[in-house]
């Protein structure tokens, strides 16, 4: 208890992100969703020909250069975009603008119970009450908990995380359909690796209660550009800018503009480098199966996966950690058995899949 | 009334930003504040030194490149300094933090009636009861005001603005003793033009209640980057943190915090354009007072000028915007009466004083 903090701070558990190497250390960097691949070339050429005299000026509040390369990625109009400082800032603000505190009334925004660990700490910090779903015991979501429940909000992931599970486009549907008076916000930071999966955002104009969210973090290889956009009616893309403009005028700053600007419009660096993240993590999926490991379909840049008894997930991360290999474990119920491992290089993959191998060999002779 | 939007973004009133003009639009932009100078030398060589490549990795969390070039700057340790996507985000976190939510009791936190005009925009949006202390009629700080007053924090901008006037360290200090339970923060995003003007910063090992929080967007020339900073006690540190791990884990991209560090370094160059703008503001000042403005002495990079009737300051923000020339007009009681005017270049302060003699020969002679 600290005086100087309200009874908020002193009452929340913070989210904790996953570890980062120190500066200079070597690690093969498999536990935070990273993309193995760097930007596309077309973002140097932005940050080249960028002014740096013109940063002494504030930046367009909108983003609008954001706002236009994302309409073209999306195929839809700008109106419909909202940028924010990372997708984080964006669900941040998600959770501010439709979603009724909890002193105002009972409902509860539903979400997932195993799903981005930011989202009960979003409801936390901003009072909101959050009524956490079950899924079902092969970890998929079952969309009929979403249907004709009391609600005043639904936060999905999909792919969901760190399940790595997809979940069809049609059943997305049959939510959004059936909740017409809730915001029902889809996170599709993944979607991106979930080959066959068409986006939620092909139902915006059908539907003025969906959002979709997503990031430049994975699929752009811009996690240290901080760039995330929503997509939706316009009417909900002026409520969030209603709370943006409550909160911090001009949160994307100039150069962050014209290089995701850049990054959004080269859609053939983006559709190679998708598709080669999803061959590797094809590949180290079945190398794991091979080893013993259990794992569901993945439809993102990670697996889920739990190795092959008498390993746990808790050892095998400590034992990896030693040898200088990052993979997320979570300490909690149900998926403290499973380890997430994103999806690195070719060569990263191989350096991984051969420590584990050792670690499976060590862990039967023991 | 949206359906959508939760009770507090259909009831806000959101802060409304100066206007900025379109994308090649030539303008005299003398209404937000920048600074006209470009930012640091050292700023580029960051930038072309920067691996664009490591942006496919989140960037360090607590910006700590930063923290450890702004202890350097401020003469403290790194430890003492937080930093966010401008200081627009750090006082939004001030709000989130050490002030009790109007739900929690009934202390109020204490702004002064004019002063930045985001401070009740927070107070509505985080729900924190206000009270707005009314200036002295010269549109001083009266620090009585401040001490022996209940209340669950202060928040006073030092210089104040749109005043533009500064309150001395001696005043501030006796506001910070007498509130040993509240935190008070001093917003100094203007106190490098304040001439003989030593910083709150130095109070800081001194009393564990003191926040200072500053920007890079005035004296650095940095405003499009986006970068501000608090100083203060650890421990309102570790709250701020708190606060900002329970919304956006990354808040300050990779190359913010590179081209931000090179700029906090360069300590000969921040010294000569605070010290150009000084100038500019000096003989501006004068200029207007001979053409009969009458305006508080300015310790920041703008002036708070009333023009000389028959002339009114909605006129004069008019018939300047119309010949491409932005000031800040505000139209609110009290200050309705004055423009505030952003130190320009030498050859734009010849412009808009020419621009400004022929307006009062018009107003005269209609």
């Amino acid at each position: 208890m600290n005086k100087y903090w309200n009874n908020k701070i002193n009452s929340i558990e913070p989210y904790v992100a996953g570890e980062q190497p120190r500066a200079g250390e070597r690690v093969i960097k498999l536990n935070t969703n990273e993309n193995p691949y760097p930007p596309s070339p077309m973002c140097r050429k932005a940050m080249e020909e960028f002014s740096l005299d013109t940063l002494r000026l504030y930046p367009n509040t909108d983003a609008v250069m954001i706002k236009e390369a994302a309409a073209i990625a999306e195929g839809v109009a700008p109106e419909n975009i909202f940028v924010g400082n990372g997708s984080d800032e964006v669900l941040a603000l998600v959770w501010q603008t439709f979603w009724e505190k909890e002193y105002d009334q009972d409902k509860a925004v539903l979400i997932p119970d195993i799903s981005y660990s930011f989202y009960p700490v979003y409801s936390d910090f901003y009072s909101v009450r959050c009524r956490r779903v079950p899924l079902k015991d092969n970890f998929e979501i079952d969309p009929g908990d979403y249907i004709g429940k009391d609600n005043c909000g639904i936060a999905i992931a999909n792919p969901n995380a760190p399940t790595s599970i997809t979940m069809p486009l049609s059943d997305i549907e049959k939510i959004v359909m059936a909740n017409p008076d809730s915001v029902v916000m889809i996170d599709e930071a993944y979607a991106a690796f979930a080959e066959g999966y068409e986006s939620a955002v092909s139902l915006i104009g059908k539907y003025k209660n969906l959002l979709v969210v997503k990031t430049l973090s994975k699929a752009y290889s811009l996690a240290g550009l901080r760039v995330g956009y929503a997509i939706g009616d316009r009417t909900l893309i002026e409520g969030l800018t209603r709370a943006r403009d409550s909160f911090n005028s001009y949160p994307v700053d100039c150069l962050a503009q014209v290089i995701a600007s850049a990054a959004l419009l080269d859609r053939d660096y983006f559709e190679d480098r998708r598709m080669a993240v999803i061959a590797t993590r094809e590949r180290m999926a079945a190398e794991l199966k091979e080893l013993g490991f259990t794992m569901p379909e993945s439809g993102s840049n990670f697996v889920f996966a739990k190795p092959p008894a008498p390993l746990t997930a808790e050892t095998l991360y400590k034992n990896l950690k030693a040898k200088g290999i990052l993979v997320r474990y979570f300490d909690k119920p149900v998926i403290r058995d499973y380890l997430r491992i994103s999806v690195g290089t070719e060569s990263e993959t191989d350096e991984f899949i051969s420590e584990v191998r050792k670690e499976i060999c060590d862990a039967k002779g023991s």
